[in-house]
């Protein structure tokens, strides 16, 4: 799977981060661990020269796990001794950003262990635990009704945000409305039943091609297993539960189980309406969970943090006025805004410090390996 | 080229058109020429029934020419029959939207002849014109200005309309300036000549990917001769003119150009809400030039319809409260709402009588076979 | 198909040779019609100049079919002045080869035909000629055993010949024996019954992934309707009769069909040795049938030629002492040399005069739309 | 590189076959340590079950290192009470088969573990040693003429030799000639200023579309660095050496040097035929030099084995009579015997007690990541 990359690789490079645009450039006298590992851990950086393809981070077996454990203690000496000076508020924003662009990659390492064990044919768990076995069932959704108007979108500045989420700006919203929870795996699996991967008139065309390339017939992880259900999950291989979360399903996925069930997904500026109201709590990488949770039992709006990331209807552009961060770190976000579609909310495997209501997540329309859901809306 | 069809097969799938969605269901006793045609000429309707692989449609020696006009005769001669009938309104609207139907394939028709003739190793002319040489040189685009506010997008109906146009809604922008007439080869043959397709931060990275992979370093068609850019036309191969409009770029490079320009595209909201105030006139296929023509001298806005289709910044998603039409023509427009942007405005291969102020066009953004260019944008 | 050409081109191709080989260097003052058809109508000699590419000859609408037939007569004019005049024993031998190559081009002229028509929904016959019906029963083959020993392969020199089939030089065979006839269509179906597709023992290891990666259970142009296997001939979908030869199967087909049978391919050593017992005889292309015909009712050895190219267990390589002719035309064969397997004795398609008992042709293992099939061989 | 697996691959693989083809068969009440592991490091075997697709194993992040040398105590074990039975002479020529074939599984360990480390951009060594610097020059090599003749090719049986060596069987060749020894380093760099890369005459039409589409302009691990060629090596990148033999070429590259030096390279009957007086010894894997050495100054025939496995112009085909062992092993090397050439005489990675004068190996045309080198042949 070209997306995804060994941990070593994400602890690496996320030490590269920070020696490449902090302490090459602002800490005097710095000298690098090893020069190569300039070129060699870059991911996607035109500007600070030539990397290696995407493939080979998968056969790097030198440097070993030691020496990049000693790469990162090299670079967090050297960092402690930056901190330790006045630092402008650029410099500042940059650690803040090297902060941030860690935890995405903490995020990523989930993911991709998840991928690469999953791919596994012994299936082997990342951790073992218990299977509490089914929860309660969840309850059908409730809608929550929003009113047609003006609302702001967006980033105000103050605190750390990425550019993408600026600047703040006016957007004017038909009325609409949001299912109170996440799409189950049960309402999925009635989708499944009901043809849902056979029955053309639910797809995009482009959707509907990926389906038959690649023989979807359930989401990534799913395998049937003397007539039922069963998902890779970090724990090992699991019964699917009718009552969670639908999870680890593409775009293409979720807008055709929308059209099925008669409703379709959220704008991105809904989604940001409707979570103005909702505090930023839910299951984050921080329970252990690494798996989505059942629903609370309430017709209140519930789940829109954590749990799993929500596709939403809207491609990722950029706001009006968006310009991105001067230098090599301008590579950041701005040049990923094409052929991609935004999601919002985080999920368990993201750090709670790390999502805010204006943030915006964005993968291509048939990547499934994040954890990715379902969130229906409608008109009014 | 596997998005070009020859000549034959147009004719054929636009006569198709009106016999599978008028002729059959709305001609008691109608008898088909060739029920094997009903397969045979359908390009994308999933529920008409198999269809063959788009590959196939360049070697397609049988039915021959004639019997294709058979065929049209055939239907034509139905057709007659059916419009002296008594018909519903629902009737008349899909015979509104054959009519329609074959004036995108009459576009296509001329685009896809193009690529195929520049394809040829000959570069035959399509027709042979003289060539009246260079015009005036085109001046300095001017800005013009636009408020922020409430404005109105999207077609009202009562006329006809594709129902991706509607419904009409209400969108909020921020204050914008469009450029009063297009770019030109002049103007983008500076961008080349300062690097631009050599310069990985002016590009997405999709587009960036793209350029490399393709070896681009100029638009489509075009050719280095003796130190002298050249491109194909449909009057042949022809020196390129500076004060022409540019054509035949992707959205990629259209949004290249812009960022070195130190601008942006225009959303399609945007670019309707500036059509306002532009007649519905220009250089379309009516004027049987077959590319675009030099800007008028005037500090308005020019060019906004005819010449090339102007590629925007807006992704091609459904407009809140879309709802495709019901049956099979319902996949005319909807399930393509992914990886595509829109463009605007029509080209010198676009039937007058074919736009809208509202038509939404939409290609993935590596197209450039289409007559495809370039407006700038800017915010206030 | 990219192996596949129009017969337009093949036209054009075959004169180009013509042209290009004799005319341009030997006419003194010969004028070509039009100089850029020497690089248009290359197929893959790299000594002669830049060619397109092969998908490019599927899209070459200009020139036209009337302006190719002017070329040839301008051609055929000055072949005619040039055979006048008293050649050199090496241009003489140059205009035997152009008329060879124009042979085995009207071969390919009638295989092309089929595949384009086949692949067309609509199956058009090529010609349309009654069905005779089945013929008798193929009796059993019989075995036809040759002694060990020392035996001459092939061609002496003298009369004309590919380079490819020479020098003549001695090989030392083991006792072998060949099947007296052909492997019939329902001998296949046997092997097809027995599971032949399914049964990853029964096949080269390229071959197994070949089947699977292509999906094939049957030779080429079989259709599988209301529980009877037709097939695409000439003069359109006929019946698959059990007793005719089997045709249109790749090499890999042929080698697991032959470990099915408990027996294997010929070397092409083998049946050269066995050819010498055997008049050049059979279903040429003069026929007219373009099929295949039923083995005559007789233990001797038949159908050695015509009716289809046997597959041969040997791989393509030069003889002892092989030098490819001087010049361009030294790319005719040699440069082929690897990832190719022999064929011997000519088929339903090839002129009889055209055919030798040293005749090599040759194709990749894959290869399935010339008329190729199988003949049975045995250690002693 | 898809035919490159990881160490730990080849330790489970190799150990596998002890488990499948001996322990499970032959030693009662054997217990797997994992039955997974019966599907899990099955390579090719389609009888044994189904298989993991060939890139998976660079994904395997379990079965750790250490469970895998689990693995192989558990069965080495299991060994030691098989070998203290008594054993049939079909188990015990299966014992030898695990063991040749884990022989060519070290082999392989070497080339893929240089095939890593060198696509690594920091080319790290596997062991650093120091560098002996040039060697004395090569003397041109002097050619071994070889009479007409019967010949006798293959193994006799009798002590252990795959099933691809035999039967022995004559041969008849005509007189050749070999060259004393290995193509330098120097002499293919003669052939890269000739611009042997650039020169289409030189090479088979595979060839040539391989190097275009590969970019190849000199040997597999090849750079240049300030106007020299440095390579690879397993103890890191070194300067070539003139006087070295040249290594890790492809066929197509050895088969256009050879056209190049006027010369060919010799069948595997030619070869075999000479290397019945030569000794075999030379530089294989127990020197621990892991590269090709300097030719002896002596115009005898040399280097005969070890060094660099020998290109012969042979295509891997069964002898006559050749039978597959009965079973899976049967697919050991029966179905591998299309699109593959044949080399000989073993290399400085594989052991000296591997090795004998009927070996035959083979590869596609377009592997180079073997030490694979080029001998000389020549007609009379």
């Amino acid at each position: 799977m070209p997306d995804a990359s060994p941990a070593k690789w994400h602890l690496a490079h996320s030490t590269w981060f920070f020696e490449t645009f902090l302490l090459s450039e602002h800490l005097p006298g710095y000298k690098p661990l090893n020069p190569a590992f300039r070129n060699l851990f870059n991911s996607y950086y035109n500007a600070v020269g030539d990397r290696p393809a995407r493939a080979l981070r998968h056969v790097l077996s030198r440097p070993t796990l030691d020496e990049v454990h000693a790469y990162r203690a090299h670079v967090d000496a050297a960092m402690e001794l930056l901190l330790a000076r006045n630092l402008s508020s650029d410099v500042q924003d940059l650690v803040k950003l090297g902060m941030n662009h860690e935890q995405q990659h903490q995020e990523l390492i989930l993911t991709d262990v998840k991928h690469g064990l999953a791919a596994n044919p012994l299936r082997p768990a990342y951790r073992e635990r218990p299977d509490n076995g089914p929860s309660k069932l969840a309850r059908a959704p409730a809608w929550q009704a929003f009113p047609e108007g003006l609302y702001s979108a967006g980033h105000a500045g103050g605190e750390f945000a990425f550019d993408n989420e600026g600047p703040r700006h006016t957007v004017f919203l038909v009325p609409f409305r949001l299912a109170s929870r996440l799409v189950t795996n049960g309402e999925y699996i009635e989708f499944m039943r009901a043809g849902g991967y056979e029955t053309a008139a639910l797809w995009l065309s482009d959707g509907w091609d990926c389906v038959r390339a690649n023989n979807w017939n359930a989401p990534l992880y799913w395998e049937r297993r003397d007539g039922q259900w069963w998902h890779y999950t970090l724990d090992g291989m699991r019964p699917v539960r009718d009552e969670e979360p639908v999870c680890h399903v593409s775009y293409y996925e979720a807008d055709a189980f929308a059209r099925w069930a008669g409703a379709r997904l959220a704008t991105e500026f809904e989604w940001e309406a409707a979570a103005q109201v909702s505090a930023i709590e839910g299951n984050f990488m921080e329970s252990e969970a690494f798996h989505p949770r059942v629903a609370p039992e309430s017709a209140s709006l519930s789940q829109m943090f954590g749990d799993v990331w929500e596709w939403t209807a809207s491609a990722y552009l950029p706001y009006p006025g968006y310009q991105p961060a001067a230098g090599a770190v301008g590579e950041y976000n701005g040049k990923f805004m094409c052929n991609q579609m935004v999601l919002r909310g985080g999920s368990c495997s993201t750090p709670l410090s790390h999502i805010r209501r204006t943030y915006r997540n964005f993968f291509p329309p048939h990547a499934r390996w994040q954890f990715m859901g379902i969130r229906l809306a409608n008109g009014d």
